[in-house]
């Protein structure tokens, strides 16, 4: 699906053909093309505020096209000038004769609204906003912003912006920024597609992307995201045929179905996505969300929602350069085995600490070749880390068998090998990358990173041999940890959610009791106890003999929160007389604390004494909308906040795989003495209590189950206590997709 | 205290007189000279086997030395040469005319023991081994290096090696050492120490380190450290008045107490220790013991015996280098308060969530500076991070106003500054470094970091104001936190060993049954329950009459591992005549299960239902001697493995803080309903025991209380259950201090 144009022969051909009739027939011929084809592959650009001034922002985007060689028609708006920087100038944008395939705005604020509607008339589907003074000063910019929004959208045109440092396509000279990276030269040629919504930033990312020599193809800032966001742009990247890998700095996500829909076009097409968020912290989340007027989210949600796509998120840049190099230049591994060639021990045992770290394995060499080797250098150490030692130094062939030695045996996915300085010193070098290249032959599926101080032109010459080269160990083997985790993911189906299930009544906007809301949880697949709501102590009495002793009692009240604290809860109740006499106690202690509490009754249900204690809890978050979280009561979950998350609804298997996540797993999975818990059953109310939250989004604040008791195995899980808060017509979670 | 010469002056005085005889005045003042001080600063070098090739082993330090214009006594020994580049060479030890500071041993291993000796002979006080074929490559390695060591034990020479790259000294231009490093240029001068057990690791980081502009002054590469370890020159360097900061690369450690002794002297000295040690995953450190033919010890104990110590371990080599950098180019914070000026609003996202994951604070700034910078510059953010924004480029200006504003209001201790690529624009560098170097007049106390993408020269003007320079935010950030916390740490007293106690009686070598091992612990300080051995049901009956019901009972008997599970264990015993029913039952149970066990009798113990159950352990390890560990039972041992570690015994406030470094603290101090526990009578319990541990060093594989049960504030803790394995004659332990 190559539906943006990378070739410049096209645009070529109709620039040196006589004109815009040939760019109008062009258009007249791709009507159907998106919107955001003409942001990424214009064939026609108004620049309206161009300055003649390259260092200027309106003058800055003419520069760069001039430099770039764009084939495509340039359009500078200036009612001063005749010529900009070597181009004809329009005074206004009626006055460009031809159409124009994409608007950018470096205007005052006040005047955008204005621009956009006369280049919506002169066929324009895109534009690019410069202007700052829009949402991110406050209120009276949030109006302007709106103002053309609705233009835009009146209009059918797609932007980009506003506050935005704009984009640039290199394949075609594509340059629509003001960024200052270009000044310093074009970006390398490659196969990378960069999103990201702080612009100064994202040209700090490219200044060293270039000098980590990473080709970046399209880069894309989208500033206040007020139409085109990072989640439209990187679908638009996983349908670029041009682009292999998609890198993309966040702040903050504006619609979690959106980014999620993305990444899964991202996944189908088997392109990784490097993503780095910040905003994890207190601080940072709030100047994140302060910085780009996005919502916060939960940092937790956002990491959940990227669990089953071809995403690996990274927290710091270099990791986010390391593993964008790798993976724009090398095949994913297609396991975690690293073998380790190295000609320091020392270096050795530090890259077999980072791999452990990384979950990558270091299998031992296959005992034949560890003895070969070893006869051919006594000195050595052949069993993963392989140590050639400074032998090699005195016979560098050695390099090559070791290296040969791990490839040969097919026991590694992937390799690293330290060599230091070696490939800078002129008598040594060229012998050790004949040595590489020779021990390494046919082995391209499978990726070697060499750590080695090198000047650039050295480094590139073991790049041109299909090595990725890195001057740190700890950053080597992180980079392939990474590359085996994209390829785990992406040979794995994303989670699809599950089939939408029968389920109980959409909750009712008001207060719920805990008898209705375990009512409709019960009709939503939840197991309950069998209980009974007594008003009597005959009741009670008659309620115990039914369930059977020993019964637990308890008042239900939507207006006493801390019932134990106050005696509102008799447990044990051995006996129905028992149960009778606890009855008026309840009332007793309930006439002493709350005189004056609305009381539903007095609830009885049997004593449940065995299982763990699981607690079910389901949250509308502002991004990704209802959330299930599953924990494992007590102190995992109030003290060790040990939880996982699922964004959207479950099914079974899913469910089980969250059960599993749990750092007290094994507490279900049955340990020393304690009987296996019934997952199943447990996995079970968990689904349905996904699928209820999930057929609930934006009725309620909050839906608890705590506990869960999931009772050994073959006896089930029953839910002895909840909580429905439903959302409030003027509450939140109204953003629900 | 400045033993080691720093001085060229000196030497050069020594030579430009006339010769030997002047060299021998010097020695025989100088007597007393330690031979570390011969060792790192000598005024006279045999080179034993010297070459008059510069790229060979032998010939390296001849030509480094001359290179670096050493001013002491250069003695190339070579039986072939008259001389050796450009130095007169001689044909034997014994030929030498004067007498030797230091050799330098360049010759086959089998000879090394000859050639110290001849040494020696001349005065030698100090032996550099460049030589393998020792201990590195098996058993009959091993007798060589033995007699080497040997030899240089009878006439006093201390030996740094074999099998190492030597050392330098750039001060005084002395470079034993065959490393490569030299051969692209002397290091930078500087005041860092930095030593090494890889030489080819240590010689990759002293690229790096140039690369980074550290000036590294001492090298050292300690090699198979058969004499001198890691330990004893990290103490040379605390005693130096030329070094500052100790960068430290580790493999293993040989023997805890001097590397702690080490240490406790640079702490003294406040001298930071930056300390890099591989080996923590299962593959390193099998790979680091064979490599280095080092005990392995446990990496979790090593972690545990720096911690009061002014040292910082760190994972990477770039963290390592960071650290060492900044530590050596700027004053320690006195506080973890951070201030972020930024020109871009996602940086200073990213570092705000880089600083709290380091444990720095960001605290926003005053009230009236953040309204005073908010009239300065309407669009910025003065909260903290302070965000400058892009206006900084239309008024510089603004930069100056808000660093100036971060240091004016005091309430930071340090800071960082991202302004990207801005100092290498030739039309905005100069102004950007006004602008900071007013900004931060008179704040040298306090350390700022820039995060900057510049050439060397540009970076180095910046750090000649002062200004720690990184090009990546996330590193800057971490490298202030790891200042912090050295900081941290050398301004607290290191741990004191608590004064001995009296302790119960030693250990016997012999094993010892449950009842043994808590009368031990009982007399070495341990609470136990009032609980009675019994041999028959009368005994049971009066037993629990005497402790009073309920009681628990169980079979005694070192044969029985898992007493729960053959019904050994009965617990809730109600009443004296129940007692003596179950005595019967265990009785049976004992006969079905194990016919021929060997038992001591029954136990009856009043049942204990309260508390938080805290299991100590105590451990010999092989490198650092008796080590206690205080965990909470159950699922924070078994699953969370939740556990903290001490060396040596701890008072009772250590053992506090050992309980509060614990995930599961919280049970201990009381939440949700649960009662504060009697932290006190625990803290009592870990000090007695850790006191028993350390005075029977080497006397037990392992002591063990499980549990310690913890009552409520104000009931004590008492041991219900205790395990002793004593060492036994043949078993390990034995290499304790």
């Amino acid at each position: 699906v190559k539906w943006i144009s990378g070739e410049r022969g096209c645009h070529r051909a109709g620039v040196s053909n006589s004109g815009s009739v040939m760019m109008r027939a062009d258009w007249t011929e791709e009507r159907s093309r998106p919107a955001i084809a003409h942001l990424l592959a214009p064939r026609s650009v108004a620049i309206v505020g161009a300055s003649s001034d390259p260092r200027r922002i309106g003058g800055r985007p003419v520069h760069y096209y001039r430099q770039a060689g764009f084939a495509g028609r340039i359009y500078p708006i200036n009612p001063n000038r005749d010529e900009i920087q070597g181009y004809q100038a329009y005074p206004t944008i009626e006055s460009v004769p031809g159409p124009i395939d994409l608007a950018v705005i470096a205007i005052p604020a006040a005047q955008v609204a204005a621009a956009i509607e006369q280049c919506a008339r002169k066929s324009a589907k895109a534009a690019v906003v410069f202007s700052a003074g829009f949402a991110e000063i406050g209120p009276q910019g949030t109006v302007l912003q709106r103002e053309v929004l609705a233009v835009a959208s009146r209009y059918g045109v797609r932007l980009l912006g506003p506050n935005c440092l704009g984009l640039f396509n290199a394949r075609i000279g594509h340059f629509a920024t003001f960024s200052s990276f270009p000044e310093s030269g074009l970006p390398l040629p490659g196969r990378v597609g960069l999103v990201t919504q702080s612009g100064a930033y994202g040209t700090h990312v490219l200044m060293q992307a270039r000098a980590r020599r990473i080709g970046v193809n399209i880069w894309v800032s989208t500033g206040n995201e007020v139409d085109l966001d990072v989640a439209t742009l990187i679908e638009a990247l996983a349908g670029d045929a041009d682009t292999d890998v998609i890198a993309c700095y966040l702040e903050g996500v504006r619609h979690g179905p959106t980014l999620l829909r993305a990444l899964g076009a991202a996944h189908a097409a088997r392109k990784p996505v490097i993503l780095m968020k910040v905003g994890r912290s207190a601080v940072g989340a709030e100047a994140a969300a302060s910085h780009t007027a996005s919502l916060a989210g939960s940092d937790a949600v956002f990491e959940a929602a990227l669990g089953s796509y071809g995403v690996e998120r990274v927290e710091t840049t270099e990791r986010f350069l390391d593993l964008t190099y790798a993976a724009s230049r090398a095949r994913l591994p297609r396991g975690n085995r690293l073998g380790i060639v190295t000609i320091s021990g020392g270096a050795g045992v530090l890259m077999a600490d980072v791999a452990e770290a990384e979950g990558l394995e270091v299998p031992p060499m296959p005992i034949a070749a560890q003895r070969r080797l070893l006869a051919a250098n006594p000195l050595g150490s052949p069993r993963n880390p392989v140590d050639v030692t400074g032998q090699a130094l005195n016979n560098i062939d050695l390099v090559r068998q070791h290296v040969a030695a791990v490839f040969e045996d097919a026991t590694y996915d992937c390799a690293v090998g330290f060599f230091t300085a070696w490939p800078a010193v002129s008598t040594l070098g060229p012998k050790l990358q004949s040595a590489l290249r020779e021990g390494t032959q046919g082995r391209a599926e499978r990726p070697m990173a060499l750590v080695i101080l090198a000047p650039p032109d050295i480094a590139q010459a073991y790049e041109a041999d299909g090595f990725l080269v890195f001057e740190d160990p700890s950053r080597a083997i992180a980079a392939l940890g990474g590359m085996v985790r994209l390829s785990v993911r992406l040979n794995a189906q994303p989670r699809r959610p599950p089939p939408a299930r029968a389920t109980a009544p959409l909750l009712p906007q008001r207060p719920l009791s805990e008898v209705e809301a375990k009512l409709l949880l019960s009709r939503a697949g939840i197991n309950l106890l069998p209980e009974r709501l007594v008003g009597s102590a005959e009741a009670a009495r008659d309620a115990a003999a039914a369930l059977g002793c020993p019964v637990a009692m308890k008042i239900v009240s939507s207006e006493i929160a801390h019932k134990t604290e106050i005696g509102a809860v008799v447990l044990d109740v051995a006996s129905p007389d028992a149960a009778a006499a606890a009855f008026g106690q309840l009332i007793a202690a309930l006439a002493r604390a709350a005189p004056h509490a609305q009381t539903e009754g007095i609830l009885v249900s049997p004593m449940v004494k065995d299982g763990v204690e699981v607690i079910l809890a389901a949250k509308n978050d502002g991004v990704f909308g209802p959330v299930t979280m599953v924990g494992i009561g007590g102190i995992f979950v109030e003290i060790l906040k040990d939880v996982v998350l699922r964004v959207g609804a479950v099914d079974a298997d899913e469910a089980q795989r969250m059960l599993k996540e749990l750092k007290g797993y094994a507490l279900l999975a049955g340990t020393r003495g304690r009987p296996a818990a019934d997952l199943d059953a447990a996995a079970e109310a968990i689904a349905a209590f996904s699928a209820y939250a999930l057929a609930n989004a934006g009725r309620f604040e909050s839906i608890e189950i705590n506990p869960l008791v999931v009772r050994p195995r073959g006896h089930g899980a029953v839910a002895l206590d909840a909580w429905i808060v439903p959302a409030m017509p003027a509450g939140g979670g109204s953003n629900q997709a």
